[in-house]
């Protein structure tokens, strides 16, 4: 492989000829061969160009910057956003916990390249666009990384975590406008209990989604605060006047949402309590959507010794042995998904709680815990939306065979002979296999009109 | 010890003659010898006590029970509130996951002791009030323990955890304000940074439990909506028209807290994602809190081989071998307070994640957790405030030594003479263990005048 | 309340008349008024009584206590292990995180309590025994409560945890052996598949037990090496020589178990891992006590819209709503344990991943979840076992309704026509509501004479 | 693109002309678009082909399968062995949770590769090899993935991690060796403690990851069980006599790791404790290396402002702003990972659990969660040892400094002059900022002579 020499503060460094990046890029690929190349999310990349560009423009903007330089940086940010520079970020989560390392790598493929659209090679002539003084003025690493994430992460729950589990709540929705009359037996503790329709049971569905759309959305304004402006500590150290507001406009303006200057830099460094919140959120998502998925598949077991009380789609075959089995795949993937998210938002907490004075250093495992959690609950939420919640259709044979041999429709005799008569009406039908109106009748305790009148499943939901 | 006879559905029981509790917690109790007795939390069973005056009320407003049964039931409820009963509620978290038997422990126990207000002896005549009949009137275990944790959770939040984080998010702003012109060194990744000031520092604490309030707050009008009236499905079977929307109005009424009814009673009753949704906020207090006293602790390490910027308050002898050790025992109780809750956050989720149909069978399990978590966070709040936070003073004389040695001060310059040669003088004052200055000058990059101009740490913040 | 005045280094504190705890006990009661009052677990106040009484012996021993001493401190701590000075021990877990003022408290009481036993008032005279220069000798809280932690861990893990283990784990080996000839339908995906016999299914939750069993001895090493005679920092200052070794020989003496000195006492009070090793066998154990008794409850569900293969003990009406109702109440209280034990995992991940430099700082954290696990566990383990797991009986009526109706029984035709053509035949089955039978007959792949030869459940287990 | 048609038994498919993968990989493709694709980790790939060239020599052996079929299998995957088939497995970990579609599209690209070889085009001619009928013969999804599972994990611990943890805990080892009479001030409660050496302390380093190789190798034995005999549920219908332990011993030879056939085929698929187990040694290790480097970091902090205590390698430039600056990024990325474990540990919790009757549906999330923590652990372990901990070394002027100036030095005159005088010198000389020895001589309780020979930092450690 050919190489050219690269420089910074600590020496020189051999890069690869053909590569933006620069001698601290190449450092860190060296230093930190942990797990696969380039796993630093590309959300963050988009994150980082998005805050470069914004950046040379409140520069610009500010006087610190010509105009030349600010459209030769943003040039070379559409680029990145564009997907053209993919392979220009090897570096890997697990670097420094500042993240400085994939902020140089942007800083330095920008200086780079900017020079190669300025018609020379890479690595040749005088730097027109200096990685330090020019793509980063105005920042540290502790304010663009933190920054990077927060437009990442801000973007993920917006256009992709959001728009998944609405579409499944809207399905779940219709569905339990469907079913609304479609009576069925209840069960608490897995055993029978009094009727409610199926459009009850998945009612109680749609609202857990509902609830937790709220409460995700009510997490987004905190999300949409960003540090950029703080610089190294939070007290915006080299930056002009009225910079952090004018840059903080120019992200919302490049992203197309509401990105603020943060209140508090301090807190914006040291701390990603958003982070913390947002997952929180997501996570009280994965809990919902675990108990969903699962009571979806049990009531869908069968399909002869089950519940079988409602079809699922039939997508895929289930068995490379079992022929012609069917099984709830959307559901595990979906419950795998919820297991993931919970467990990333313990890694997310450990990483938030750890920072010391002015820097947490647990932004990359943040960020990638997060990003990953968005991402797959938006579109598990989606597939299984998709794949089977549209698809959810009641076996009515089913369902009524197995409401009308209840014992607990007995539950409706309390207010007409009290609820100890009742036990024993029911505790003797289940003894002797029998039907609450035989025993009801036989211990003489109803006529078999007056039990015809109170014991109607369809006025029992 | 004597006994008396007590009986339910499933025939008799022996329970202690001088108990005011049935058959159906005597059962529990034989059954469920897990861990220390009567663990279940009282803030439950005060819950109860509110949530079964309530009931009673609604029902005689709503014509199902007689004035002299509400009376009887609301006068026992009282004398639960006032703590004259804490030795009739014996069980424990680990029984049925519905809580039942606790439901069954408050029904039987106002029963019986109505019974003796009466005039009569425990378990003597013709029961007065039923415990299934009356005290749990239009209601069911599986819509009063939901209930009940609601009620508890609420008024621990809101009486204990909101003021005690107040109370130090308060003193901790009030440190902010006092302190905002002592100059200190920055720290990132706790090697030294460009300055801040102390009170900026403390700001950022302050800051992150002002965004954990808000997110905590963000979540009480989810746990303000209550299941009652659901009663064994969420279909609200049994219970008349209006009643649960009368009942919370007296739960709202009684307990002072603006509880509503649930909109949707199956999610209230399949489904606790409202404890998931707030204990993800205390949660993220505990994450905050954890970061805040850890550099607490940090910055007075010490007295004279730590860090030593800031004194806190010596309570107690700290060493039984060391004489005359102080240690940041304040800190320590707080983040064992931070890691019990979030462990707690995971058994919480576990819980939630696992209702079956129309039934979370972890209620008591979710309930005790929130109740440790919020009880353990107002309370450590206010010790580590009283007893550490309002404490916290600078060590003028060590802050000051340590900014002005610091080599950090030349980011100063980034701006004046470039980010390499800046860089340079900083690496050649490490190395020789020299001053900036002198370094600067000797380098022939800057002029003494120049750099007395330029490097001011109280300008850097 | 009447008080008398108590020293120690910081000054006078007013302390109870009649209690034996002294100044640094009284100081850690107002400091810390974190929940519930004396949480700190008796069992450590145990592991005090024999490490202070083995401390004593050995320190007369090597010459360095007088025998008077010795029997004195003895004496009391014989009165502490048999529960006669339960009510002198105040503290919370949330003190000081190296447990410092629990061994005061422990030095106090000895000191005060020998004192009284030598025929003075507390506090009156010359103390006879000094809390820190005798009780103390030797010690220093560092090593101290974490040899206490270790004897009140292991001793739980060896007297409860194990046996209630085990007694469950015999019992399910006894269901398997029983019933290892009753075929019924397997499940995966909870969709029906091949058959196995209900014996089979058992024997994999003993297995599970087994094996985990296993691992939660393999940790046993580690947990039996204590760390006194480490002292403040683990060099052993103010030891005399031989004193580590020999005092692990007295407790193992005392304790009935095999402690040894540990081999490396930095490691023994930095960190806690054998506390965090010996807990994820817990973890593990419950992992798979919570999928066992989620099964179970599904096997037994109905009675008659569930699976209701099994049937278990009804110890308790189940509703106090629903009359007849039983419930799978042992599973109930036991799967909550498991999140509990899953919860308490990661509050001591937690802490034990925090320790700074010699001392880990959450000791009386990890001690507290260490010990609910493994008596939540061995508790549950015992009432499941004998509360539901001894009364499994199989439904003989169902199973076999169930397995002869399964369409999974194809799979033995595999071998014999093919994947795709025993496919055929199911999916036919399926879709018209046939037996296999007639389907594959129709079909032309099999008579009915091999069909019978070759499809037979008993033959597929 | 082109495609060819390719069937199963639920009808025709669209594959893309040039891929091996057949009719359920491509649905699964399909139904599954969540995350990045081919997100399935290659070595559970890697896995399925050492266990199909094991199934199919087994399957020759007993005479079940033609010697040219299992060569032609083998010489598949020898080549999926090999890495030349790795573009051919497009799953993601989020499909159906046994992970039947990649054992499925393992089986279909080892038979439409052999045609292949044998001559054809994709897709062309009579299938030589079938699918299900050949390369799956004698198994299932169900006992081949967690056999997959199962090698993958074994040889990730044995070939990574427990290498990279040994290499680190070697050279911590050489450290302490190295340092031992480097005699510095200790630390408890971050607060100034009696004197240890550098090399002690670091002995409590190495002393973890000897305890944690420890657990990590108790766990080898549960983990070298393999699940392949079972087949569907368990009973290993389908399998020839011998199969089991035959096809084990072709796995051991052909990985060169001791894997055998489970004991309890039951246990091998409904549950996964193995993981679990294994995985919670891992946990330990992240616990135990979090508060190793977190030390590191703390003791190399500085330059000026911080403990100082020894250097650590300077590998990049550490701040984008702020010149000159050098950070402990490999301790930041090593506890990154570390919390990344944890959480993962955490997610397999949650699908161990959850296992339902005869199979856990949550093998490709506990695969995938296994696998990178075992890959970073082991992978951090070497960059953590080559860039910082081989280059530890102590600033013994900084060392001195601190020792000299302690103010805990003191306990050496505890059993001198007492615990209460020894406190009074402490307290004095802290609130005079004097030494020790002008204070103990001021009051008179030692004289110079006596001091000097008393106090003595070297023979306190």
């Amino acid at each position: 492989m050919k190489y050219r020499i690269e420089k910074d503060t600590m020496g020189e460094v051999q890069v690869p000829a053909d590569k933006y990046w620069g001698a601290q890029t190449e450092r860190s690929r060296n230093n930190f061969k942990i797990g696969p190349s380039a796993s630093m999310p590309k959300e963050i990349i988009e994150g980082f160009a998005y805050l470069k560009k914004a950046a040379a423009y409140a520069n610009y903007d500010l006087g610190v910057l010509p105009l030349e330089k600010r459209d030769a940086i943003a040039a070379v940010c559409n680029e990145i956003l564009a997907g053209k520079l993919d392979d220009q970020f090897p570096l890997v989560i697990w670097q420094t916990g500042s993240g400085t390392q994939s902020n140089m790598n942007v800083n330095e493929v920008i200086a780079n390249r900017a020079q190669v659209l300025k018609g020379f090679q890479i690595g040749e002539g005088e730097q027109f666009i200096k990685a330090n003084d020019d793509v980063n003025k105005s920042q540290s690493s502790n304010d663009t990384f933190p920054t990077g994430m927060h437009i990442a992460a801000y973007k993920m729950i917006v256009e992709t975590t959001i728009p998944g589990v609405e579409k499944l709540r809207d399905t779940l929705h219709a569905k339990a406008v469907a079913y609304k009359d479609v009576v069925k037996i209840g069960r608490t503790h897995l055993m029978d209990a009094t009727p409610l329709t199926l459009g009850q049971e998945i009612s109680g569905y749609a609202a857990q989604l509902t609830f937790g759309l709220k409460a995700l959305k009510n997490t987004l304004a905190h999300l949409s605060e960003i540090a950029l402006g703080g610089t190294a500590v939070g007290t915006g150290l080299n930056t002009p006047e009225g910079y952090d507001v004018k840059v903080a406009e120019y992200i919302a303006k490049f992203t197309n949402h509401p990105f603020i200057t943060a209140e508090n830099k301090f807190e914006a460094l040291a701390a990603h309590d958003a982070i913390v919140e947002t997952h929180g959120a997501l996570k009280q998502l994965a809990v919902s959507l675990n108990k969903i998925a699962n009571d979806i598949r049990m009531l869908a077991s069968g399909p002869r010794s089950g519940i079988g009380e409602i079809h699922i789609p039939e997508n895929e075959p289930g068995s490379s042995i079992m022929p012609g089995k069917v099984n709830p795949t959307q559901c595990e993937a979906l419950t795998m998904v919820c297991a993931q998210v919970i467990g990333n938002d313990m890694a997310i907490a450990i990483g938030g709680m750890q920072g010391h004075y002015e820097l947490n250093v647990f932004k990359p495992l943040m960020a990638a815990n997060f990003l990953q959690s968005a991402h797959l609950l938006g579109d598990a939420c989606i597939s299984f939306d998709e794949h089977c919640a549209q698809g959810i259709e009641p076996n009515h044979k089913r369902i009524k065979e197995l409401v009308d041999n209840s014992l607990m429709l007995v539950t409706a005799l309390n207010t007409k002979i009290g609820y100890y008569k009742a036990a024993e009406i029911a505790q003797t039908a289940h003894k002797n296999g029998t039907t609450l109106k035989e025993e009801a009748v036989r211990l003489g305790y109803v006529t078999p009109e007056d039990f015809n009148a109170w014991v109607k499943p369809e006025e029992m939901v």
